[in-house]
């Protein structure tokens, strides 16, 4: 049976990649030996790590002489700590958008850093709205969440602002155009929209490096990855592989306009069919509503054990809400096609058939 | 024609983790689903995790009631900090063995942390020994780094100190049998002896943690980690996945007891032959010589091309020095076979027949 894999994350990946990666764990290009058995400083990963990189610049359209691509490890959750150390000063402050879980922790563990103003917040609605925001320019950045994995909302539009933007886009990277030169720095988990959990994606503009006056530590600080290319220690190989070749997969087939339009299909045939159907209700604004993550619920919560028999056997995996929220949460990634959301229609209007 | 891959890390892995690992890429237990695909917080990658922590107590029979066991990011160069920021107090100091580049590194980060004594170092002879230490009674802990990969040098036997200590056992880990219960806190990159690169092995007593009075970043605060089980934010799943193929490889072949056997075959025989060759020379120590990585030199630099030549004819890989030092390094990690070893000391033998 095939399997509609809603995940949040980890999420699916397209079995192009899978293959490719599969292949690679046993033998790389014919040569006779895993992709994850030979040395990170020889010729068939150093050019994985280049293309990779390469890939980062040619999608964004940001040009290698003006920003910095990395891959690094620990998450998102450590650039909350890490872009803060680069990039707040010790005498000025920086400005945070609260709109979720994620970006609560990401102003946590900014405080240890330096001075922090919450510019706006949705937690009095749990989190199910984006709040309007008056950005200062005199701050040393504006850090937000384009996308809230848990909640499910999306900003549609980035804030604008007169000070340096920082966003974290972990679940929502490369899934549409956008304009990359707005940012200052840019950090992405890459399991959820290009990779595999193991590494994450930082992209980071060089003028904006090496103002805090800050003693940082080697492994925290982006100059020293950025100098060696992200290989001043062993990288993680195989999750920096496979988000080549996801990277490659969404270049070759077009890249951010053609994976845009896709997106905005699934997005519009999943929230239309949501809208329709009375048993049904979604979580947040309309306005706001994510293109990657939606969440709903239903009406009824006591046909819950019928809704889920129903997903099984139609082959829909991952649509469990997260864990802090309840629910159900579609996440519809880039790899995720167009035909699973139309499965996934299918089977809530047969359950509207059934049980309306 | 089969290749004997003597990489210093990452490294050779057995063949049956591969191709398992292969397989877990495409379809995970036949569910249509990749690994790598799905939600960590599946029931899955939880029996993931929670065996490769197992298997961790079991191999070192160490206590879940006395140590925490975690699978944390960002290799052993990252826990040069880490591991400082979680056990070096404000008031204290803590006692470091310079014994090369990463122990070295490990000090310089510690510095930023706290106090640090230098009780011994190696610099002055290129790092060729090991150096005796008078430990001190008083410090929070001594740091030593159990097999220094770069120069081939290996603690035979542990240092005794009446302080706690702290071993970066990256290149050494479950080579051999030892008494686990010796140390407060042991890390392991993976990528060497245990598994692929992307992952890092912290072992760290339980009564150890707390006591710094410190406010510690959450994603470099040990106790996070290990109140989650290395479950805090999404964890790096491929490479932990192979890391518990790797150590249920180890377990199932005999654990450390087997596996100390066979390294110590494999360094006799490699170190016997090395000696009987006038052709070689070793470049450290004869009683501190590592039985992981093997440091060697031709007496004549000249022959070069032609001693490279012969390795390559035999499908042997992944013999160069570290670029820092030159000359050549065989690393005979767990999986590398007695038979790889034998098949160089053969080139080597023909090497001096056919130019000595």
């Amino acid at each position: 049976m095939k399997i509609h894999n809603f995940s949040a994350g980890p999420a699916i990946l397209p079995e192009e990649v899978l293959r490719k990666a599969s292949e690679a764990v046993k033998n790389y290009q014919d040569k006779g030996l895993s992709l994850i058995e030979v040395s990170h400083r020889g010729p068939e990963f150093v050019e994985v790590m280049e293309r990779a990189r390469q890939l980062v610049y040619e999608l964004s359209g940001l040009s290698p002489n003006e920003y910095e691509v990395m891959y690094l490890q620990g998450g998102a959750s450590m650039q909350f700590y890490m872009s803060a150390l680069n990039l707040l000063s010790n005498k000025g402050y920086a400005a945070y958008v609260d709109t979720g879980t994620w970006a609560s922790n990401a102003i946590k563990e900014a405080k240890r850093v330096g001075r922090v103003e919450v510019v706006g917040s949705s937690a009095d609605k749990q989190y199910t709205y984006l709040p309007d925001i008056v950005a200062p320019a005199d701050a040393d950045y504006l850090h937000f969440t384009s996308n809230n994995t848990i909640y499910g909302t999306q900003y549609q539009e980035f804030p604008e602002a007169k000070c340096p933007l920082v966003c974290d886009m972990s679940s929502d990277m490369f899934s549409r155009p956008f304009d990359a030169e707005k940012f200052d720095l840019i950090y992405a988990g890459a399991q959820k929209n290009i990779g595999p959990a193991g590494t994450t994606l930082v992209i980071v503009k060089k003028s904006a490096l090496g103002k805090t006056d800050r003693d940082i530590p080697t492994m925290l600080d982006y100059k020293v990855h950025a100098s060696k290319e992200s290989m001043f220690n062993t990288p993680p190989v195989f999750a920096i592989y496979v988000t080549m070749l996801t990277l490659e997969w969404l270049k070759e087939n077009g890249g951010l306009e053609w994976i845009g339009k896709i997106n905005q299909l699934k997005k519009d045939s999943f929230y239309q069919a949501l809208d329709r159907n009375p048993m049904f209700k979604g979580t947040v604004d309309i306005s706001v509503r994510s293109g990657m993550n939606a969440t709903f619920l239903l009406e009824d919560e006591g046909l819950k054990s019928h809704f889920d028999a129903m997903l099984k056997e139609a082959g829909i995996s991952g649509l469990k809400g997260h864990r802090s929220v309840g629910g159900y949460r579609a996440s519809m990634y880039n790899a995720l096609p167009l035909e699973s959301v139309h499965v996934l229609v299918d089977v809530m209007n047969q359950f509207a058939q059934k049980f309306g």
